[in-house]
């Protein structure tokens, strides 16, 4: 034993690269970076798409609220300064999960240009923005969780759409307006782009 | 197209939990979390035991200081505070990881044994804590990166070993010797208690 001791630290049989994680997945790692208003339809579309996803052999990951906000960001706030930490560490993991060969969705709100671009830069050509498009007034009539109620009684301030900005993407990889299409179509809007873009395998 | 606009919302063919993520990759999610002294040879371990598993068809990911300090947490500092939430941080995105269905292999010094609990807790049965045990002398001796050398001068300080202590884990799943044994003997301990656990298939 005693002639291995000192080769513990320099020994390299070689590594395990993101191009063999992605091998024995048979696709790429990307992030699918769902954005839009409360209401939109963000998180619903997501889980469809994941489960259309899953159910082509895609290995798939969702990050959004349920597990994101009560977990690694449970130590923020929502002042603007917290706001852009909150999307600045979800685009970090989500580039660990790329890195990791994982088709990776993520649904927040993410009201902020900057803080998308910010988040673009970091994932390249593995990011792709879905913008999960439906108006104020449409995602304010379906308000399944009484918000927008809330933010016009002034309860919740900041309110995207109502009291705070949405800064809609300009050139998004892909536009899906929730307030035209059945969610079968959106989700085959979806996964269209990502056979046309080679990110996944076509059908 | 005007029927399903207000079903969007409320739509669900089911989802896509980790027991399909799982079933998919034909193993646990868990969390192997490496934890010893500069030198101790962590990160040699842990891509060794990473790919042995890939090898195995386990589907991994490694945590560690490359991926992780420059990117999550690079905006934490070295203070007390800061190396908590570095550490807090890194077991919340260990429990996506292991969540998603990854074996997660994460490379830290943690040497406080109060900022592992609160790991242990977070992920339960799913957390295996492997010692990468080495003295400090050993580890001096190796000084890979002349760090020893730089905290006996008094150039860094807080220096795990030296002038900072390493809480060593008082009853880890598995504790390898790597002042001791080879490279190849410390994976085939932890690849064999993985085996033994239930947490891979035996071979």
């Amino acid at each position: 034993m005693s002639e291995s001791k000192s080769t513990n630290i320099t020994w390299h049989l070689g590594e395990v690269d993101q191009a063999k994680r992605e091998a024995m997945k048979g696709h790429q790692g990307a992030v699918l970076w769902f954005t839009g208003l409360s209401g939109s339809g963000k998180s619903t579309l997501a889980n469809a798409v994941e489960l259309a996803l899953h159910n082509r052999g895609c290995h798939t990951y969702i990050l959004d609220g349920d597990n994101v906000r009560h977990g690694l960001n449970k130590n923020l706030t929502f002042s603007d300064e917290d706001r852009m930490e909150n999307i600045r560490r979800i685009g970090e993991v989500a580039r660990l999960f790329s890195d990791a060969g994982i088709l990776t969705l993520t649904a927040f709100i993410s009201p902020f240009r900057s803080d998308r671009a910010v988040v673009r830069e970091l994932l390249g050509d593995r990011f792709v923005e879905v913008h999960v498009k439906a108006s104020v007034e449409v995602c304010e009539s379906r308000d399944p969780k009484g918000l927008y109620q809330k933010a016009r009684a002034g309860e919740i301030k900041d309110f995207t759409g109502i009291s705070s900005p949405y800064e809609a993407p300009e050139s998004p990889e892909i536009s899906v307006d929730t307030g035209e299409l059945s969610i079968e179509d959106s989700v085959a809007q979806v996964i269209g782009y990502l056979s046309d873009a080679g990110l996944i395998a076509a059908s």
